[in-house]
């Protein structure tokens, strides 16, 4: 006799794990710098290299990503949870979220948008499409750099996940959660 | 005088922290269930609620979405850590990913579609987007249900992350590392 599985339906959530918290990067027209931290997102293709990340047409990065084409994704350390979710409760339509936490904007060098300086880690992307889903609509990123805190790197020079110490964010229970202990090697441990 | 940041460019790469390992299940032409690991995507709409992975066009799974129209992802516990990995190692053109891991293949009762018993958490999805991107092709898949095992849920009923242990992967290290501890309530903290 088949065994039932004992799993339940809870409806049609979006809910999923682990969900990244992407800290986004805009100029607005006047060319003052934007925040906005995005759980909806993650890399979308090899090559070329791209990121993706939605937005409600009511925000105001998506009103500055329309108009710029461009933007960065600032991947936050935990110190910084404080921060980041700072950035997705304020508007920037009515508050400069960069003044109010004291952080830095810094203007990227390939991109008409600007990073966080003091999170470790930055994408740099110019909008290759754009698609309506429904309530939030995507933003294809191309990836033209990434850019890294030198003491953030590990001895072979690329990001250390150790050291970075990101953080994800749980749809469920609206938390954040740290990163845990190294499982294994990856297109490794599953080859026995 | 303004100070410099000290980050480096490392070049344009695929590196997201954290990036998830998306347990993607879809059958053949024949009714035979197959599945990947897939580490680009992650939730993309609120409204409908909606699921983006991408796939090479090289891969089994790419053939049978297109012909199906129909996916679900299952997450993995950490101690499934093995079979996972090597579900992203394995092609279902040349081995039943099932069968060789002993994992149970269950048809979900909303879509066309398997997903792995094992796994605690389950989202079913009907594909309602494909997007062209590169070397990837995102397939947007909107979300007709959740399942989660009872015994995963904590005592609001809905999944827990604590008892689940969810795993990411590192692009940079292609490590495998687990969900760390609890550091706050999102929409919460960044308020003071």
């Amino acid at each position: 006799m088949k065994e039932v599985p004992i799993k339940k339906s809870i409806g049609a959530q979006t809910i999923l794990f682990p969900t990244p918290i992407l800290i986004v990067g805009t100029y607005d027209k006047s060319g003052k710098p934007n925040i906005a931290a995005v759980a909806w997102g993650g890399i979308c293709c090899s090559k070329p290299p791209c990121v993706a990340i939605s937005l409600r047409e009511a925000t105001y990065s998506y009103g500055n990503l329309m108009e710029k084409k461009a933007f960065t994704v600032s991947v936050p350390s935990e110190k910084h949870a404080k921060e980041a979710d700072y950035f997705g409760i304020a508007s920037g339509r009515n508050e400069n979220k960069f003044e109010k936490t004291g952080l830095m904007p810094v203007k990227s060098d390939v991109v008409d948008a600007p990073y966080v300086k003091e999170f470790p880690l930055v994408l740099e992307c110019i909008v290759i499409q754009t698609v309506k889903i429904g309530l939030h609509t995507q933003f294809i990123g191309e990836i033209k750099d990434v850019k890294v805190d030198e003491d953030m790197c590990g001895a072979d020079g690329s990001p250390d996940i150790e050291k970075i110490k990101p953080f994800c964010f749980d749809p469920a229970s609206h938390g954040y959660y740290g990163t845990g202990k190294f499982i294994g090697e990856a297109f490794s441990i599953g080859r026995k």
